[in-house]
């Protein structure tokens, strides 16, 4: 069977394993750097989804690295069954995370003055934040449809 | 080939088709009835995007209604691929309309005393409405994972 892009034990599958691990490691940085987001549930939700992810990734990227060194071959029925639940789980957790911060912020700095009244919140270091989150969301949700494609396919 | 649950053309695919119509509008007569509603871009974006949904879901509930009628056949790749799309693109929208009402509704009701100090908002109406468009999130997320599914296996 040929094997698409960003499978599991190919080089674009490690490539989209790294990038999600990147963007969520860079949206946390950025969050915890931003002074004031522990007063908002949803940017404490965004750190914990993100924190998910990055263990998530990072743990199928050494996989794929395990399986293009020693040429493993990963289409095995129950790995990807496994991979699949895991991707679509967090993806949904990260866009729900991404999505409710960025309601947040939209209510903070265009329905109400709360930016410019609140000198303690950093508003513009949440939006950077949201946008690594929804980024790193994206690549993962590559993956979950490419692994979706594989288990109905196998 | 046997048609699974949900599929379009069975008893069961129209049922989640009007579920799906019946919550979003449930979701969007609760929030339109909550005063104050227009002042969160989220809210507005969450009746946006509840609106869309009935469009859709009532369109290929009556599909469902022509084709259980007179016996047609829906499995065809070009429909599915197309109600696939559909799906999956409103899926999204409406995850990330209900996801950011729900972050704004737990940013004014837990982590600022917003619902108190400001009596023109409906803060008791405002999770109804959400809670209604989770619901309709959900029979839709069946359906597309029904449509993804056909779509690889035809």
């Amino acid at each position: 069977m040929k094997k698409p892009f960003g499978s599991p034990g190919k080089a674009s599958g490690l490539i989209l394993r790294i990038g999600q691990c990147l963007f969520s490691t860079a949206s946390i940085g950025v969050m915890t750097s931003a002074s004031g987001f522990s007063t908002v549930t949803a940017f404490c939700y965004l750190i914990a989804s993100m924190g998910l992810q990055v263990l998530w990734s990072f743990g199928l990227a050494c996989l794929d690295m395990h399986a293009l060194r020693f040429h493993k071959d990963l289409h095995n029925h129950i790995i990807v069954s496994l991979f699949v639940v895991g991707d679509w789980v967090i993806a949904t957790l990260s866009l729900a995370a991404a999505c409710s911060s960025a309601g947040v912020m939209v209510l903070f700095s265009k329905d109400t003055n709360i930016c410019k009244t609140d000198p303690k919140l950093s508003c513009n270091m949440f939006p950077i934040s949201i946008s690594f989150a929804f980024a790193s969301w994206f690549l993962l949700s590559i993956s979950s449809y490419v692994m979706l494609w594989l288990v109905a396919s196998i």
